[in-house]
Parts: structure tokens; sequence; C-alpha cells
């Protein structure tokens, strides 16, 4: 079996509400710090101390608790790097499915064997099957908190009891949207327990800096050492550099943001009862419903009516399933006419 | 040993000839083309198509032999990816050096030993002793052409028996430098008998955009789909993704800053003869010369007057030498200055 990112086709317009970006775009803040760049700064190898310090402080740990990343995927790379070095082609990696296809990708383009574990029927993080999974060749345990594409959390007993369990591995946490969900291990004393716990960020979905692509890894200073050792040494470019701490500064776009996900949240709640369309309840900034023998229809439908959602039929456990992006309330507004006209 | 990349402290202020980048700042049409940017652009994953045509057409290649990466060091860790994914753990990686540490810090990161071999005493290409080091175990062999840090480049036959020799291993040929020296094997009929050699470029250099992070690997279109299969999805940031088309529009400042380093070369070559220091003719953008004796102290009251060099002692064959960026005539004239108010 061969594991690779799904690439996704680029909807040349419409609504983009298949791949959980910001849909209202950055803050206009910035956009200036992008425009101030000069010609020199964009011809040289960046310098990461003000933006080190910033992102630090915005995460509230430590400059040498963080490293910043060219987006998430490189840091879940760099920590599959890590975890795999010295396995001799033994190690594995497990993943709780469905999941982000980057987590056995990496594992397996690094040489690591991929052991699944899938949720529970609703979607409940599996605790005894994943404690069950590690084994002496575990190298690293790939969670998402939230989920991706389900938006269910997990119980922080349970990482915790994860991390115990697998104290000869990395369990890396990936945290990509919990900016919407509200719970961080960022600040918890398990990261000073369990130094083998990774927390991975991103700023492109709270932040809408997807395309300039900024993600962070949060942990222990020594396990984020070993990480910063394999990184390549200028990963962050400079357009990044100059956007995260005005990014940072503009709570109020960001509170804005964040509260227009919950809105959006709770307008397809009620969108979904009223068509009859079962749903799951998401702390991300997504929902995932299930069209019952309709999804793929279903999608490519709303995709003739220039509304793009997100196809997880072949996922595990999500027949019929389509995960469709929550952002800015006005294109919630706009998928449910369209979903209602289709269905 | 640990092999890492020596992160270089980024001097307040002072003229920068010691990363060698492109002393004069990116072409005006890059600014205006980044800064047509919008506030949903940056919050989207960027699309390639664009950009990956442009390239293709710049390098006078073809879409399916291209990959695009963050900077040239995102190209040299997925190639050490696939070379060394199938090696448990007894796979090898030549390095011919001195040369830039990122070759040695990839392949240690993913498990692999690092085998050097040095260049002969004048700096030549040492064909003979790397077809010994070739083994069964080689997985990758790293060229640069021309070499830094000295600027030589190595005869295309001695590329061409390597690749022959080693045609089970990926043979990449760093060619980031290749802008000044005019030799190239893209469009090489090797290229075509030796599926196993990958080329790298980056536009860091010519093009002067080492801040938002631009590099390519070129070869066989079978050999970069295994690369492109491992690399993450969206390495390139919407910046670059911009940037690059107007880049390479600009011909008339390309082709200005080719030939500013090229004079920069000439007046570095006539100043250490006329002061005694012995140096290396270069087809980079650089020089690398020998102070016999007082080499960092050379270098340290160079950056006492704001100038700011290379010291490249430590590298293997390198006792006092110092490699100098060979940029803007000015910048380069404003050096010749300080050196001689030092020495």
């Amino acid at each position: 079996m061969s594991y690779e990112y799904e690439r996704v086709a680029t909807p040349a317009n419409g609504l983009r509400l298949h791949l959980n970006e910001n849909t209202a775009g950055c803050s206009p803040a910035v956009i200036d710090a992008i425009r101030g760049l000069t010609r020199e700064q964009i011809a040289e190898y960046p310098d990461y101390e003000a933006v080190n310090a910033a992102a630090a402080a915005r995460l509230h740990t430590s400059a040498d608790s963080l490293l910043l990343t060219n987006g998430l995927d490189e840091g879940i790379l760099v920590a599959s790097m890590v975890a795999l070095r010295a396995t001799r082609g033994d190690g594995e990696g497990i993943v709780v499915v469905p999941a982000f296809d980057m987590y056995a990708a990496c594992t397996d383009a690094l040489g690591g064997r991929v052991i699944q574990v899938p949720l529970g029927e609703e979607f409940e993080f599996p605790l005894e099957p994943v404690l069950r999974a590690i084994t002496d060749r575990t190298r690293i345990v790939w969670l998402t908190n939230p989920n991706n594409p389900t938006g269910q959390s997990i119980p922080r007993e349970a990482i915790a009891r994860v991390a115990a369990t697998a104290g000869h591995a990395i369990v890396f946490v990936d945290e990509a949207y919990a900016d919407f969900g509200g719970t961080t291990l960022i600040g918890d004393a398990l990261l000073r327990q369990q130094p083998n716990v990774i927390v991975g960020r991103t700023f492109a979905k709270a932040y809408g800096l997807a395309g300039i692509r900024a993600g962070a890894v949060i942990g222990d200073p020594a396990t984020i050492a070993s990480l910063r050792r394999v990184a390549p040494p200028y990963g962050l470019n400079v357009c990044a550099a100059a956007a995260l701490p005005p990014a940072f500064h503009d709570r109020a776009y960001y509170d804005w943001y964040v509260d227009q996900v919950a809105q959006s949240r709770e307008m397809l709640y009620a969108g979904f009862d009223r068509l009859g369309v079962r749903f799951w309840k998401s702390d991300a900034n997504f929902v995932l419903a299930n069209f019952e023998g309709r999804g793929s229809a279903i999608a490519s439908a709303l995709a003739a009516r220039g509304v793009h959602v997100r196809d997880r039929s072949n996922d595990p456990g999500c027949a019929d399933c389509l995960r469709v992006t929550a952002g800015v309330a006005d294109h919630t507004g706009q998928f449910l006419a369209a979903l209602e006209a289709v269905l």
C-alpha cells in the first residue's frame, strides 16, 4: 500500500469550502506588513529573532520550546524524521483514522510502517485500541485534537494515557484546529511531564495565512532541539516572518474570525437539522455531514453551482460524508442555500 | 560525529557578503507582484499551475521534469528521503568536501552514513577517489557545480562517469551557482541517459529571492515523480509562486546582475593580486581567498568595519580561507577598500 497526500484540484472560482481555509482572508495588517518588504529583504536569508519572540509570546511558551515551520506540514515531516531516524526500517507510526493524509505519507516516506487504528462508530477516540497498538516498534503516534475530518476532541486524560504508554515514542498532537475548539496542551503540565509529546499548530486557519505557510511545533526544549537540528535552516520565508507579528497583534481580527466560525457552525447544525442531514458537532472550523447514499453526487452538484466542499467518502468510516468549512457566516449562508436547492 | 547546518549569525547592519546573497535586491517587478497579493490569496493554499509552467519554460524543461521547492534546501531534503528510504540504516551518502552543510546534515538526519571525499590540493574534482568510494551501499552522491566554497566547476565527463558508476544511486548535481558559471546539465542528454541524476537549482542568487525561498529540482520525470510523492504538497508559498513569473520575465535585471557578478569577480582577482592574497578563480558569485595564518583575524577585523565575509577556515582543506560574495560592483569596491585598510 502506498500512502500519499491527495492533492485536491483548485477550483478556478466559486466558494472554497473544501480546504478548511479562512474564508475571510488575512488581517489587513498582514497585507500592510508584506507590502512593506523591501527588495533587499526579499533577497536576503530571513532573520527569525523577532518572529520567534512574537510567536513564543502569542503561544505563551518560551522560544526554546518552539520551532516555526514552513506550514505545519514541515513540522509533521521533521517530527517523522526524528522519530524514524534510527529504526533500521522496523519502526511504526500509529495513525488514528480518518486523519490528515500527511501523517501516513510522512511515516511511509521515512521508511516507517503505518498502523491504522479506526475511530469508534460515532468517531469517538479509540483509547483502548490505540493503547493496544503501541509496541516496542512504535516510534510516533499521531493524534489530532480536534480531529480532521470529524471535528471531535480527544479527552485530555486519553492523550495523557497514550503519552505515558508510548513514552519511548513521539506523540504528535496536531492542534491545527485548536483555535476554534478552545483546548490546547500548550502550557499544560503534561508537556513537562512527558517530553515525548509535541504539539503542532498552524497559523493558516484562524489567522488566514495558509498561502504564506506558517506553522509551529511546541514541546520540551530538548525535544524541540532535536527537531530544530534536522529542520532546514531557512524553512520559514521572509513574508511569513514579516506577517506573523502583526497577525498576532490584531486580536480584534482573530476574535472576530473565531466568532464567525462559531456562528457558522451553529448555522450548519440548524440547516442540517432542518434538511434532515445527519452531522457531527465540531470543535473545528468545519462540520462533517453524512448524506446517506448521495455524498459524492451532492458534492458534484454543489461544485456545479460553484460551492466546493470536500468529499471524504473514501475515508475509513466516512462513507457518504462531506466536510464543509465553517468560515464567514455569509459564506455559510450561501452554502446552505445551495444545498437546499440541490437536495 | 554529528552533522548539522551551521547557522550563521545575522549582522544587524553592514555589508552582507557572507551568505552569497544577491546584494542588489530582487527585481522591482517581483516587489510589484508581491504587493499585488490580496487578503484572500494570502489565506488560500497556493495553486502552482502558472508558476510551474513559467519555471519549466525558463529552465527549458517540461513541467513533469521539474519540482519547485521551498528553497533548494527542501529539494536536498526530499532527494535524501527518496535515496535513503529503503536502506534499513546501512545506506551511504558521498559528500565531496568542502561542501554546503545540508548534504551531510540531510544524509545523517535520514539515517545515512556520510562518506567524505576531499577535493584535490588545488580544489580540483577528485574523480578517481569518488569512483572508488561508490559501493553497493551508496544511495546518494552529492556534487556541486560550481562548487561552494571553492567556485571550481566539475568537468561534464567527470559527472557522467560518476553517474554511470553510481547508476543504482541518486547523483544530485547542485547547480545553485550555475547562473554565474554558464554550464548546466538541464537539457543535456545525460539527464535522459542517466535517470538517476537530479539537478538542483535555486532562484535565491541571480534572481535575488533568497528570502521568499524558491528552488527547483530537475530530472527524469519518473525520478522527479518519486520526489514529488514525498514532498510536502504546499512547500512553495504564495509569495514565491507570485514572484517567480515576473522574475523570469525581467531578463534585463537578470542579465545586469549576472554581469555585475562577473565584474565583481574580476575586481576581486585584481584586488587580491595587488594585495598579494592567494585566491581561486570562480565560476560562482563568490571568490575564496587564503589569508595564510590570518583568516579568522581578518574576518573579524572586516566585521568590525561592517563588512561581513564567511570564514571557511574550519572546512576541510580551507585553513585560513575566507569566502567573499561577488555581487554589485560597488559593494565589491567597498569590500576591497576595507580589506586594504585591514591588511
